[in-house]
């Protein structure tokens, strides 16, 4: 077995294709050359299958006359996950899935740039697998994700690091950043830490004591 | 003086092009139509003016080795408003220069779809603005604006409404809703109002107490 099957196993981040904005193909070269399992939702299936990438899984309520089943046979062998519950948008049902096959990681492409209440509510419900599931968001200009409570990583001098608090958040503080947070707390709509940067190669430390805090690598 | 010199005044809507995703030039003409006053964010106007658009003001902090006294020859008359202040976004700097005109309404576009820091910045600071100005973010895919405490319009059936609480929003009461709200609650993250529609044609009215409630007007 070679090194590259070794590494391709479900411990990799799986990818989930949603039903947004396209990336550039590049970004989603990257992505797809590590992922062990390709999940896209609903009729992005048919964006999909243009670009001539194997799916694994696709999943979705399929509420607009929209026929799975011909996928079934023509992308053979493919997994086909009816999700009927309409309490739930198909990118949570899609996180359900990974976490009841116990997948530890997802990046999640095309979940935002077209309907706003898609790329919102897609962005902002993240927080609530916290526990569950690590889930990187990306497109063509941004990488965002949820800080547990203490979160370092080094980055080259100028680096765009957004904070947005979904909700409140408290006791927050950080070293390395341009405009510094010292005990600071943000509230969505009030107050964020939107374009701050890094003020120098090296660690940035960002730590929070409640609520959930995401952060979004952007550039322009 | 003829009627469409009488209803552009002040106050109609003022037009706001941020510096995101391009709208499509047909909703972007029906804004500009009946617009008393064009203000174009930052280094956006270099794209706007290859649109041969009429811009009034020029609004930014100009920090990109941006020559904004290049436009003002060029563009003769236009006013520059350089706006420093790096603890507000160039969008609420231009909420608050039309503030301080007294004009109640604006339309902002562009305003959404590159980096996801600007787009959800841009959509949720609208509440803070709640008494000083009405503001409507519009994008290809949605009509975005904060409620009052009691709305009421009138939508086709199966028109999509979203409804997206910017923090916490508290007894919520609709009517004409598919999925109906009784008293309920919705936390930005955790339980949010997305993807709901009109039941039948006619008035959707939609109440709650406390909190920041945004509607979504959404297509695909």
């Amino acid at each position: 077995m070679s090194s590259h099957h070794i590494v391709r196993d479900d411990q990799e981040p799986a990818l989930i294709i949603a039903n947004g904005a396209a990336c550039s193909e590049e970004l989603l070269g990257q992505l797809l050359e590590w992922s062990p399992l390709v999940i896209v939702l609903d009729s992005a299936i048919e964006r999909v299958l243009e670009l001539g990438i194997k799916v694994d899984v696709l999943l979705g309520d399929f509420d607009r006359d929209f026929d799975a089943n011909y996928y079934k046979e023509s992308q053979y062998p493919i997994e086909i996950a009816h999700t009927p519950n309409q309490d739930k948008t198909d990118l949570e049902k899609a996180f359900d899935y990974l976490i009841n096959r116990k997948i530890p990681a997802v990046n999640v492409v095309w979940a935002t740039g077209k309907r706003a209440d898609h790329t919102i509510t897609n962005i902002t419900n993240i927080v609530r697998f916290r526990n569950q599931l690590k889930i990187v968001i990306l497109d063509d200009h941004s990488k965002v994700f949820l800080l547990p409570k203490k979160f370092e990583k080094w980055y080259p001098k100028n680096s765009i690091i957004s904070l947005i608090p979904i909700g409140e958040v408290s006791n927050i503080h950080s070293k390395n950043l341009f405009y510094p947070l010292e005990n600071d707390s943000l509230t969505i709509g009030y107050r964020t830490g939107s374009s701050n940067h890094a003020s120098e190669d090296g660690i940035v430390m960002i730590t929070h004591e409640s609520g959930d805090l995401l952060l979004m690598e952007c550039w322009d």
